[in-house]
Formats: structure tokens, C-alpha cells, sequence
């Protein structure tokens, strides 16, 4: 008797490399995390295949039986080549990660954003299972999106559908806000965890935002969305304003996403959005009340599934799609 | 000698039926458009009827022998099951237009959204030739889109996908305009035709818009937004502001769609958006401002190719599908 398929996945993110191998129905049955030594592609290349070697050791199976492998990256990818165009947390711009990985691992590699991945995976094995017009919203220390349209997932024509956190969406009676990408008054920059915890830093300067560092110990390098959480639960008016702002703009984003694209599921992951539920109930209520009335009818809103296996389980089933097409 | 086969659309809008033979070079061999006497369901369905048979007699061939239609609604539609959800022009909720025209015409019969149409049509033989990820952005009396993604219509889980005009758009300090669809701030508030005439006839209330309704030769009835631009080509500050505000609000959206969606092409079109040169610089300026950078490299904009035919054509070419699979 044959042992069903497992099939290989790995997270790449700025710090680690997470290796995992994904049997049928999902579940993880060997996962290893890697953290870069240094960040050179052919290094980070290296530290995937020793993720790789790892996990394929738990498991007792060899490397070159496993068909294939799926990679997740925080970046935008042009999956077709391979290529990775831009990935701010590993500090690259067109770095063929493709073909560095076939050569170390001697596999087909199929690279994939990180949030298209994720949006996979909940789709096979998750809060989206089943749905073919779902769309994955993630808020954490950045903001995207990943979109599955029509029962397969949408990349865009060149690989980089679903950055959300790009939209511009400059609130109000304020001048627009500066994002890590370079342009102004981008969702990002108003709500991924990095950029809120800058800003309320910005604040404290001006002699604002106590409440938050109250609840972040006192240590400004500690700030972070928890903390404004924590300070709304007190009471604090400064976090109800930026819970407010913030909750309105994702919302509202939110809201015009599900009134152009019409999905049945809506899947709101990510530590920023999970980690503090007024931020959650204010963005809903906007979400609400700004979709379309038509597309609202028949949307379900869901929180993600599968936490932090969500893009490691769907590049796997990615990549196992990328080996079948190479096979034939 | 067999002929090549003819294929049947029709555009369906509030005033009145067109129906359409189109070759298999997307060239229109007979066309003939019917007012509607009254808008009940079944008199347009029979109005419908009687715009085919005169295509079909000028053409010389017989309605059964046309395999199936293709029908495309101002509104919103369940492609799936042939109902319209909502057409505001014809005054419908829910009426199963399919089953309908299938009995007066003794065909199957697809029924899509006018801007879905139309986009199928600039993607076969128009602006959007060939290209598998193209959005057309429609600003006429309202504001829509159609979307084409990985090579497929995209009309979401509930078929109402592609509904730009009613993502909400708030301007900065500005309370919201109310929308034809009884919303707040949606984009149709602004930058449609229907809506754009209205809020010039407030301001004309108020004293302002003068040089507006002096290019609508002194009646506040022919107000339009080709009046506007002639105010703004005759330097009027009230023009100029208007559209400034309108082309940031158009140009912004449609940047948004672009960064989230990825596509390769977008096809503008719509009288508002082709009538008025200064609006379209305006917007196109604001697209090309705030579409993530990775979303821009690759994308060209183009004006709509087929004018007022693209949405029967690409009716047309819809509903041949559904006849083909009607028959399997």
C-alpha cells in the first residue's frame, strides 16, 4: 500500500523560512522553521532547502519524491517565471527565486504571494472552503488581499493582484500619510500594524497617545496595535479616535472590495485585525454599511481558519498543481 | 455552402430594445432597435421579439435557426438562472427575463449585465483584444465596470460583480451626495451624467454654475456634463472646479481597481468619460498618480473600441456560449 501524497510548502518571510509537509486533508504532518543567516537570495535559497532536508527527514520520505514544492513569499511575485519583483522584508527586487530553488531542491517550484497562498489554503481547508468567489483580507504589520475568483485564484496579469493595503485612501481633513512603498496615502499606511505603531509614536512626541504607552510599558519600541486595543478598553480617547479612523478606512476598503468583485465569503485574518476586536466590530460595521446593498446580500464574513498554516498549506497545493503540469 | 453562423444580441436598456446579428468578425450584418411602449416585463420581452424578427427577416434566415441570444440589462443580473435583480431604468425587481424571452423566442437565452456585454464584446473585437486581464470603466448617465480576469467574465457569486459606480468615495471635507441606488457616497453620486446634471441645477439654486447653463443655452433642462466642459474650455472656475473634484474621484477609483485587480488593460468608455476631453485628462492623470507602481508598469489605458455596439456584440457572443452548452 502506497502512504497518500504529502505535498511541500514553505512560508518565506523576512526573518524565517517555514518548511511543511501537507497531507490530503490538510493537516501538517512535519513543519520546520529556518531563520535567515543572511538574506542574499542564494543564502535564503539555501536555508528553504535545509527546511526542506528537515522536514522531509520527520517524515521519512526523500526530497525528490515529493513532486513539487509551493513557496509563499511576502513580496510581489511574477508566479509564471518564478521571479520575485519586490520583497521589502527580505530586501529584494527581481530575484528569480524560482529557479534558485529548483536548483538546490531539484523540483519544480511554483512561487506565489503570501496572502494568494493563504486565501488557498483557506479556501481548500478552511474558513473559504468550498467557496469559488472568496476574498482573503489581511491585517498585520502589512495589509493585502487574496483573491479567488471564479473558483481559481487571481494573480493579475502580471503577478501582483490583491495589495490591498495600496488602495489610496486619504481620510478627511488630513494630509495623507507616507507608506513604506514610497507613495502617499496608501491603506497600508493608515492601518498594517508597522505603520500604526509609527504613528502613534509620531503622536507621543507630541505629547499625545499616553494611554498607549501606558499600555505598552511605558516603552515606546514596545507601541503596537495591542496596545491601542488595550487602551480603547480603558477608555482612552485617543485610541477611540485612531479605532475610528482606522476601523473606517479598513471598512470602507473592505466595503469597495465585495461591491467590484461580489464574493460569498469574506475571510479577515492577520494579527492587527484579530488581535484587537473594537478595530474588528468598527471595520465590520463600516463593511456593512458601505457594500452595496446587492453584494452584500449573500456575503459571509469569516475570520481566517488556519491562523499561520494558512500560506504554508496552500502553496502546498499549489506547488502540487505546478508538479502535475510540469509532469505532463 | 453553409454561411457562417450568425449570432443574436440585444441590449436592453430603459427606453428601448436593440437586437443585432453579428458575424463572426464581430461585424454587425442587421440591427434594428424598438422603442418600448410600456415596460412590463412581458411587453418588453415582446418588444424584444419583434427587434429579433426583423434582424432575422433582414438577414433572411429564420429565429430558430439562430441557436441562442444573448441579453444584456442595465442592471443587475443572475447570469445563472436568467433573473434581473434590479433594473432602474426599467422599473425591475426580480423578473425572470430569461424564462421570458426564452418563450417568445424559442431559444436559450444568456442574460449578463450591459457592462459584462460590453466588456466580452472590447475584449473580442475591441479595445481589449485578446487580452486576459482587461477592466472597462463605463462613466455615462451612471458608472460601471466590466470585468475580464484570467480570461473568463468575472460576475461574482451573485452576479452583480463590477459595480464601480457604488464603491464610496466621500471627497475630503464634503458631506456625502445621496445616490440614484439610495446610498451615500457612492462614485455614481458624483461622476455620472444623471447625477453630475442634478448637481449643477442645485448649484445654479445657489447662484453658481452660470457659465454651465449658459452652454446649455439658458435651460437648466439640458444641463449635462458636455455643458460643464464647455465651461471649463471657456476657463469658468466653477467648471474647473467640479471637474477637478470629479476627475480625482473617477481617476482615484479606477487607480484602486487597477492596484487590487492587476489587469493589463483598462478600456474607458461611456459619453461622459469620451465627451469630455478634460475630464478624461484629469482622471487619467489620477490614475496614472495613485496606481501601485507594480500595477502600472504593464498596464495601458485605452478609449472603448466598438462605441454603442460593444455591448450587443459581446451579447452576442455570450449567448452563443450558452447555446453551445445548451446543447451538449
Amino acid at each position: 500500500m502506497t502512504a497518500p501524497p504529502l505535498r511541500l510548502g514553505v512560508d518565506l518571510g523576512g526573518t524565517n523560512a517555514r518548511a511543511a509537509l501537507v497531507d490530503q486533508a490538510g493537516a501538517l504532518v512535519a513543519s520546520c522553521k529556518l531563520q535567515h543567516d543572511e538574506r542574499t537570495p542564494l543564502a535564503v535559497a539555501r536555508t528553504v532547502a535545509a527546511a526542506v532536508r528537515q522536514v522531509a527527514g520527520q517524515a521519512g520520505v526523500a526530497v525528490a519524491g515529493l513532486g513539487g514544492a509551493g513557496v509563499g513569499v511576502a513580496g510581489q511575485c511574477l508566479g509564471a517565471t518564478g521571479m520575485v519583483l519586490n520583497a521589502p522584508n527580505l530586501g529584494w527586487r527581481d530575484v528569480p527565486l524560482g529557479d534558485l530553488l529548483r536548483a538546490e531542491l531539484g523540483l519544480p517550484v511554483r512561487v506565489v504571494n503570501d496572502l494568494s497562498a493563504a486565501a488557498w489554503g483557506e479556501r481548500a481547508f478552511g474558513a473559504a472552503r468550498g467557496v469559488d468567489d472568496a476574498v482573503l483580507v489581511f491585517v498585520g504589520s502589512g495589509v493585502g488581499a487574496g483573491l479567488i475568483l471564479g473558483g481559481r485564484l487571481h494573480e493579475g496579469g502580471s503577478g501582483v493582484a490583491g495589495e490591498l493595503g495600496h488602495v489610496k485612501v486619504t481620510p478627511r481633513g488630513a494630509p495623507p500619510r507616507r507608506c513604506g512603498c514610497g507613495e502617499w496615502g496608501c491603506l497600508e499606511a493608515y492601518a498594517g500594524g508597522m505603520n500604526l505603531a509609527a504613528r502613534v509614536r509620531e503622536d507621543l512626541a507630541e505629547g499625545r497617545a499616553g494611554a498607549v504607552l501606558a499600555a505598552a510599558g511605558g516603552d515606546p519600541g514596545r507601541v503596537s496595535a495591542s496596545a491601542v486595543e488595550a487602551a480603547y478598553l480603558g477608555g482612552d480617547g485617543y485610541a477611540r479616535e485612531l479605532w475610528a479612523e482606522t476601523g473606517e478606512l479598513l471598512g470602507t476598503a473592505m466595503a469597495n472590495l465585495c461591491t467590484v468583485l461580489n464574493p460569498t465569503r469574506l475571510v479577515l485574518g492577520g494579527g492587527v485585525l484579530l488581535g484587537c476586536p473594537n478595530l474588528m466590530r468598527i471595520s465590520r460595521a463600516h463593511l456593512g454599511d458601505r457594500t452595496l446593498r446587492a453584494a452584500r446580500r449573500g456575503l459571509s464574513v469569516e475570520a481566517a481558519g488556519l491562523g499561520d498554516d494558512a500560506g504554508v498549506v496552500g502553496a502546498a497545493l499549489l506547488g502540487a498543481e505546478a508538479a502535475v503540469a510540469h509532469d505532463r
